[in-house]
């Protein structure tokens, strides 16, 4: 970034000094935000066009803005548009360059709006494009989590609750449950993106412009479904950036959960599945290790979604209308949210297909654990005891075969007997794993055919979206 | 709190060794989820009746367990119910009283479900019922302040950035920006309560259960759109609690903005409003004061708020599935966050329409600091200068304006001609305050007819609510 | 808490209408500040000494106020108190009631001191034995870690990296990481009670006051280091409640991750402890569990202590100086922090001791997952090799043995000189547990005689204290 | 950064498959932690020099290893370096460099280390260099402020509560409660500085090292206090990093106190105060606008730096020992606290001499508001009445006064003796400013004398630094 011309400044005019060299760098927003050129070239074009059409440009100034403009956004795509830290931001930038490439008629493109409504109008642009690019993501994840779910559907691992072997599940099940945080994701990144589909332009400074605009207009070019309706609000808020974050946060946290489970997963004592090497990286000191670095590292990566709301939430406390510059602070913040979402999905969604269980590892884990209990006490209750009694005999079954080491599929009929009279030789059907899933058979339920039927549903959802 | 009754655990048939006193204390919950007590009684007896329907339950049974809630519920209402630390939560002790009510039917009503399942109902239920509740307030304070937009829209303000004036408003155009950002709260509640609006009911611990239960049936007597899809989602699903903490967070600080300009606002030095005694406080040792509470107060809140969003992120980050213990930390938060946002709304709702303002004041400080300024480059323009060219006479106009402590519209025609030949007699119209709101004449705009459009749309939208 | 009587207000006098109802309820302390009452009683004590001594009150005087309060003292403790929300605050309801007893003498108490320099001294007094009382509880448990250190310094357990098995450590090494922690935890809380430990009494409302008050003796009868040195910064400080905060949000954070790894550890596939049934609870629904649900509710505290942090930090982001009614939010937290980490540290400091290993558990997973390959490495290097390319010779020959399921232990000497031939007879000792352990032999290692010497230095300085 | 080498992994031994090119780039830290570079070769100076001292490495050898690595330091300065992604981070970079420059020895430099001790001692010698820098930039900015309070000690202006005019303040007197909270600021960093400074070199990976190490020996050459005492704290621990964000937190959290003081002193309602052009900017539409550009974006990033606190807080809640790689996201808040601290304070202090106080407008914004209230009050007690009653009279007096638009010093004794008959003719003393502030005369009180006192306290203080 060259700093060496003169920092010729689009507020000089009522100043007495030049501006401090540190304060310069300091309130310079363009190392950052010129990330938005394209957008902001976007919504150029379109306030250009619109200024056409109620006359305020000529045709001729149009073509020579727009061809201006097409040509830096391709210099700045070649990597040969020279960027200003004097002229503070991407707007003033590409402006600069307007105007050194068609003349006084590059200054005209301001006419009729601010910099704070056309941030504000590229800042949403950008957004709306990079929400799209992450619903894209999200998609290939959860495509690969319902294939998943489909192969592993009668694959048996241990529930939990508490970390505590609860009952037996169906590992595909447990990957439809992924999903379905997954799909709420989804929907509330769409939600924010029709929220915030409203156009700026036109707010100018904060109060409106005085030239005869054509708002609608501006607005459809740009794909948005209306202008805003008030200029004041159009400027200062930031609502947008902290909806996405929030949705963010949530999205981090899931994956946070995912990443737990799998470094649990490929622990020795766990040994659920395994992950291949490409995933995995080594120790500079410990020869054997194989570390689930990509996981570990996406859990870790929840902290910086949330701190990054905080941040937001914090720049916006108390702030009174209109706009001030604390709001510059809020593209960093976005700007990582986006990058750490799509890399963590992307993580993601190359790791999740390549996902390889230890079947009889998970099979032999449920079978510990007394994992089956539930299924006796509904066993005796469909024999006739009110739940409660039934969970107090289960509970004194088990303490024994805590006590003898066995589980309670290993006991006699008349150990089990001891402790209830209704237990029969049936009692062994629910007490296998097999049976155990297969009873829980409604819509939400372990059984494999309620899972298989559930990755149905979810992948017609993925199907229209 | 009676303590007296021995803790008699649903869950003891397991256990060599009593739950020590402190850890009972420490880990039980009835304390502060007693409150969802109305919503964990419409919940079982959906429960019940769909019992009854697929035949778990005979139709007496269902008799006795109705009447036995409903009695439980108006001893609770009463406050004739004796709530037990021993037994833990809000669902044992109804329980717990219900079998002492009706005896060996009372424990059939947990037949097919869990708590962690219960748990997740209840809770759906209850906030469902108070964001409608914050909606209500929400449109009572919106319906205030399209009113005192309507009264004061041609009431002139200085309209600042980076609280400098920039341009005059019309005070009624800064109501509604307000009114904007509540606009997009009460979506944002709404998207959060239709999302989260499904029944868990049947997910049971954590796998679904044995038991021939209809979740559609249940689902539709608690008014939910459908059963959740997947049951360990279900249970360890606290997505709707983070995603209304942070719709909260939002409305929280677009109130905390509003209570920082009505500080401002009603300070020696801006005097734009007056707030009734009845919404102040004094001083203990300072006789003269009369003190913004309630803006102050609210002002504060909002960091509650960002605090339990935190709070419940903390919480879900990193969590195995399914249920943990964890998760009872859900509680507290919500329910502040619901207080809060009720009564703060509540307040605003009250106080708005008694809002004064002080219209002399607000003129005159629009009268001051070159608020016109921009009306100026703007004629400029129109007599044909490019607009940053028009910016740079005008910042001219304003420093000599600085240095002789006169605004635009005081200098003569002479003064004005010396930054440019392009002046004329007519720029004294435009350097008015009601010629300059007035030319701010779109959508979104400040122009007070444009003010009085966009509430006749704001109120429009109200009542569709 | 009674609302009945008439809501006399200190500061009624230039007011022309009554206080909202709702406002009064919503503007309100005293619901929880009512909890500094011992506080407040002792700072008025040395607000009414110090005035005695510098002749504003008589030596009468004094005694009818100390009589009085030590009796509101008393009614308060006995429960007899007719705590008021119309008189707002703790402050004022002791002070009505001193009226009350002692008629107009009571008044003279408020001479040279407002409610700004009243709560900010309580809330430093009650935050100070507050401290003292949490690092009581920190000692108790750090003992009990170091004793649990002492009793299982030879005990073998994996030490994870990336929660793969890493080396064999000692547990009571593993232990002593924890109390670590803990000895940080307790050094920023003294510091965070010194840097606080400075009287504000006296700066009044923000300027100080007109009598001639002699604040190092009220600084001195508190207890205090002396007074502040800034009226306007003593009303307005926050400080030690978000430093406090963030030292108890530190805390918890080491408390969520021992909580993480019994959560871990009582799990069917580490199974590397037990904890007593006392400290865990059962599931209504599945007979079989025992839940850790002490372990897991801190760990969900965590966020609760991170929320309170963020809420106090967002309360104090861009007040104006000096007090504002914003700061009436700062109690509540302070509060629930204390209340957490007091119980939290209780409950660990009950359970720590009645931890129990599973030593052959332990011992067995130490064993498995090549843990003693550094140790190989270390043994190549020790023979002539690069620590570089050793580490390439074990990386192989770990390969080798996960194809083959042998350890390294389990390996022939030939299968061993395969990978090189540096590899002699002598090699089997340093891959045994004990050989491994034994061998990190200096401060800060794992060897046995280095964690007892550990174990003594922690003693010693737990006995400093 | 070149990616063109082919990525020779420290850990390949033991993998069948190479890394996933996105993978590596997603999990390498390579491109933020380069700017450990000095001081990770400082670490690895003293661990050669140690290693020399135990006779692990020959003196040639040491001096091969202190030559190349003194080389690899010139070259990153004059950017010849070449950083490369696929040796994941700074340590391998520079480690492998060294192999290719000094051969087979640089291999052994490796010996008794891990990147898990390595760059937990890195983190900490850089951060006490940058609290160093931070500190030396904070006395910068303390002592400007209080040359300010000295030069403006006899300045009045409004002192505010409420942000209602409250009692007349000396504006030296409001400089120094700055000053304060800097003071506690110093001391908070000071103190984390304090606790970090122990050395984790040769905690290794986790467990320590098999070699014959001296680790006090190594901490005494990088000048820390002592070794830590716990090896597997020591690879885990980031307790350091979360203190320092806290503190910086707080600074940050008065920085925007000041800011918003600031802001509201320059907007033309208050005009308090000055700030120089240079530290100001423009609008590109509005030619009068001069924006406080500096203080409004250091309030905005409080925001920032309270989210990376909250991301460290996330990233380790709940982390099982010792080291994971989620711990690598610990770098980048940690070097952007450090950079937002430096850039806010050095702004401050080079800002704050270049103050400049409207002196007529702060005394003549003093005088209304009924600013000498309190001073009234106090008169009538001495006169005998209690603070209470005095209390009720002032406020009747005020209540008067506004309905007639009269001061309480533009009252007429007459009018005044219609509160109360023990008005008498000294009242008027009483009345004026300078009477008020003069009287407030104790330490810590705003009498002029009383603030050139505290102004040297406070420069003795800044000078014993």
């Amino acid at each position: 970034m060259s700093n060496k011309e003169p920092s010729i400044k689009p507020w000089g005019g009522r100043f007495a000094e030049a501006t401090d060299k540190f304060v310069e760098r300091f309130t310079a927003s363009v190392s950052f935000d010129q990330r938005l050129y394209h957008h902001d070239i976007n919504g150029s074009l379109a306030h250009a066009a619109m200024l056409a059409k109620v006359g305020v440009l000529t045709g001729d100034e149009l073509i020579q803005i727009q061809t201006g403009l097409e040509e830096i956004r391709s210099e700045i795509e070649a990597g040969t548009f020279e960027w200003s830290v004097g002229l503070e931001d991407v707007h003033m930038n590409i402006e600069a360059r307007l105007t050194q490439k068609i003349g006084i008629t590059g200054k005209k493109l301001h006419t009729g709006r601010s910099r704070n409504d056309q941030v504000a109008t590229d800042i949403r642009l950008y957004l709306r494009d990079e929400i799209n690019a992450i619903c894209g993501e999200l998609t290939r994840l959860q495509t690969g989590l319902v294939e998943l779910a489909r192969r592993e559907a009668h694959t048996i691992m241990p529930g939990f609750t508490h970390l505590q072997t609860a009952q037996p599940v169906s590992f595909g099940h447990h990957m439809l449950a992924w999903n379905e945080m997954l799909e709420r994701d989804y929907s509330r990144l769409k939600d924010c993106s029709a929220r915030m589909n409203q156009s700026p332009l036109g707010a100018a400074a904060l109060a409106g412009t005085t030239y005869p605009i054509d708002r609608h207009y501006s607005a459809e070019l740009l794909g948005f479904d209306r202008p805003t309706e008030n200029s004041l609000d159009s400027v200062s808020d930031r609502d947008f950036a902290i909806e996405f974050a929030a949705a963010g946060s949530l999205l981090m946290t899931h994956l946070s959960r995912f990443s737990e489970e799998l470094v649990l997963w490929t622990s020795a004592q766990f040994n659920f599945i395994d992950l291949p090497d490409r995933f995995c990286t080594g120790s500079s000191i410990m020869p054997q290790k194989k570390n689930p670095d990509v996981p570990e590292l996406i859990r870790g990566k929840v902290g910086r979604v949330n701190g990054h709301l905080i941040s937001l939430l914090t720049l916006m406390k108390s702030q009174p209308l209109a706009y001030n510059k604390d709001n510059q602070e809020d593209k960093e913040p976005i700007f990582d949210v986006i990058d750490t979402l799509k890399d963590s999905i992307k993580a993601y969604a190359d790791m999740v297909p390549a996902i390889t269980v230890n079947a009889d590892v998970t099979r032999e884990a449920a079978m510990r654990g007394f994992s089956t209990a539930t299924d006796l006490a509904d066993y005796l209750v469909r024999k006739g005891l009110p739940f409660r009694d039934a969970h107090e005999v289960v509970g004194k079954s088990v303490a024994y075969g805590i006590a003898r080491k066995k589980d309670l599929s290993e006991m006699s009929l008349e150990e089990l007997r001891q402790f209830s009279g209704d237990i029969d030789e049936d009692v062994f059907e629910v007490l296998t794993l097999e049976g155990s899933i297969n009873a829980r058979d409604h819509i939400g339920g372990t059984a494999p055919k309620q899972v298989l039927a559930a990755a149905d549903r979810a992948a017609q959802r993925l199907n229209q979206r």
